[in-house]
């Protein structure tokens, strides 16, 4: 009722100018002529538009002949998104490992730096290492501090929204801190903190396999176990942002979620890169083969990978190890399943490098505990997910304040 | 972009209406002086929308004196919303009853009829059963079928939504039928058709616990389990529409989703109704007391309530099936709340009749088994969850077709 959200000339331009920069960040640069033919605005108000987007900086016209194309006669002069008007900036917390992802305003990743954190033992120095190595990421892109319009971090545990602090994360030990507030010293622009395994989610809806279903579950399965939960377009936080947090599932009578010394939850213990390890170990020695060799060389080298390696090659112990795995973790979603009935589950992080003999194996397992078989893929994003998952959260955030957007007016009388 | 998206006249003339409506319907009658100060409209609009409304049915006159107020000098003619202007049919197909319940536009109850059908062994049976039933609803509430707006069925199983089918219904065998056709050749009106747990949790949210809670798990908790889930304003039903299915969470290594000869999961054994009578019995054979005279007295008439109320008297038998089944359910209640981290949990059906005893007996239970403490209670809604819920999906609907609704345009250019 507002008289500020009628549709007078303010509210238009804003308008045209979101239809304007719609048809050119979907495609390349355009003429005038075509953007006015895209947009059904008449050929005036593009020019005036475009001035108007040129003067914000976000648009600037192609200089004749850098498009790319050949053309005869006089070249239409074009105009193009100026996706470097700003960048945003994607970071991954992890116990062992920080990954820093540069991109700009069109979502192009321009600079990504990981940097190994195992030293890290506290809160400040996770930090340090944390602004080290968006230094060195900013730097490798040659792009100034203050050319960052948004950052978004994704930590495991919980994180209270509003105010980005993380409040628990069992998985990463002394990591309870006002993560927000301790980066908005270094970035001059607005800092998010999201669960990482909800920036999977994301990652996996804008730029994996994700992009057409409604109710995806990401499951961040290494050395940890957590999902996130995207039902269309929005993330499942739950009240108390502890949705999805599956490594704590105690799924034997007896148990409880309580944490291990090592900050793990029960479902953790079962399934997690220790445990497949573990499982390995044990097959080995009561079959031999591949495992049992690669034991005996270099007893340190037996990961995970390793385990599912020896299973795609039909080696018998891998291949029991991958059963045992794949039927504890079908205990683990299938209640997930019964409880959301998603249209897709994609595994990531560490395991997703598995192959289809794990993926195979789990379907397999759960199909009997559930209702509805459900379909299961392995993320292809590797270790990507959660910095891309951040990029696109301090995406949306950047195009928000930056970009003029299609507002309608809240409320017609 | 379609010019009858644009806010010309008709369109005005429609969101007038809806203001006008909502005014009404969310007071008593009024004033046309009244009705415009409360829309803004000015007072010569409003005589117009009025009289459109009047015409449609959906406005009345209050004769001067009806409205139970007294005045001094000429009393101001008024105006209301006439909620018995169409009707809308509510109905819960459930294993031993039918019920039924007819309200107004207004959502206000005018009959209930339950009917026992634990004669009915096939779906000709129960629709037989479901169709007298509403016929004897219609007839309490004397309101011919063609005053019916719309109906909604509460089902146990798997609904195919577009088609209003039940496709899967363990617990209810024989129940895969058709039947939002079948039931539109009795209606000649929309039918639709949902699962029952989904009702209960949209009817906790319009009149019952959950009007205030973002994400709300509503478990039906009788013979049968499962759960409703309801984010915001949106009922989460899943890819096949199999979200919520915890009856089939078969918790212990070893055991499947598959139901037993009479339809029921493994949750379902574990904690339905029956499995309390046994827990009942087991622990009135070790420590005697309250629920050991009742056996002797009339074994029949140990049911799940008898064992609660046991319990609540102090009965040591009482208090130790209480425990055991408390500790059953939070199994499955921990990875509910793993996943969604809901603000609510509302326990419905006939276990919602247990008290207090059982609530705090699942608290500690459940409490080490997750994260953050639930909030949990107990539905006040008792039998009624599943048709009211009913009455408010075919209001919804009925309101859609019937009244003006404020559209805006889809796409402003």
């Amino acid at each position: 009722m507002a008289s500020s959200a009628r549709g007078g000339p303010p509210l238009l331009r804003q308008i045209n100018s979101a239809h304007v920069l719609a048809a050119l960040r979907g495609t390349g640069p355009l003429s005038l002529s075509d953007l006015a033919a895209r947009t059904g605005l008449s050929r005036p108000t593009i020019g005036q538009v475009v001035e108007q987007l040129r003067a914000s900086g976000l648009l600037a016209y192609v200089e004749p002949g850098q498009d790319g194309l050949v053309r005869s006669g006089r070249p239409a002069r074009l105009v193009r998104f100026r996706s470097e008007a700003a960048y945003v900036v994607g970071i991954d917390v992890g116990r062992h490992k920080i990954h820093v992802t540069v991109a700009d305003l069109a979502g192009q990743v321009v600079a990504r730096r990981p940097r190994p954190v195992s030293a890290a033992n506290s809160s400040q120095d996770l930090l340090a290492a944390l602004r080290l190595a968006a230094k060195e990421a900013l730097a490798e892109a040659r792009i100034a501090r203050t050319d960052v319009a948004s950052v978004a971090v994704g930590t495991p545990g919980l994180v209270d929204l509003p105010s980005g602090a993380v409040t628990l994360a069992p998985g990463l030990p002394g990591w309870k801190i006002e993560l927000a507030r301790e980066l908005r010293r270094s970035f001059h622009c607005p800092v998010q903190v999201e669960n990482d395994c909800n920036l999977g989610a994301l990652a996996e809806r804008r730029r994996g396999l994700a992009r057409d279903a409604h109710t995806v579950v990401f499951i961040h399965w290494g050395m940890r176990v957590g999902a996130g939960v995207l039902i269309g377009d929005n993330l499942h936080r739950g009240a108390a942002n502890a949705a999805g947090e599956i490594g704590f599932l105690s799924l034997d009578s007896g148990t409880t979620a309580a944490p291990d010394d090592l900050g793990r939850g029960p479902f953790e213990r079962m399934v997690g890169a220790e445990a497949i390890i573990a499982a390995g170990r044990a097959a080995a020695g009561r079959h031999g083969g591949l495992l049992a060799d690669l034991l005996a060389a270099a007893p340190d080298r037996l990961d995970a990978e390793a385990v599912f390696a020896a299973a795609a090659k039909g080696d018998t112990a891998g291949a029991e190890a991958v059963r045992t795995i794949a039927a504890r973790f079908a205990r683990g979603l299938a209640p997930v399943l019964l409880v959301l009935d998603p249209d897709l589950v994609i595994i990531g992080a560490g395991v997703s490098r598995a192959g289809s003999v794990l993926l195979a194996a789990i379907q397999d397992s759960v199909t009997p505990l559930t209702l509805v078989p459900p379909r299961l893929e392995l993320s292809r994003l590797g270790d990507e997910a959660v910095t891309l998952g951040a990029v696109e959260l301090a995406l949306a955030d950047a195009e928000r304040r930056l970009l003029p957007a299609p507002v309608l007016p809240a409320e017609v009388q």
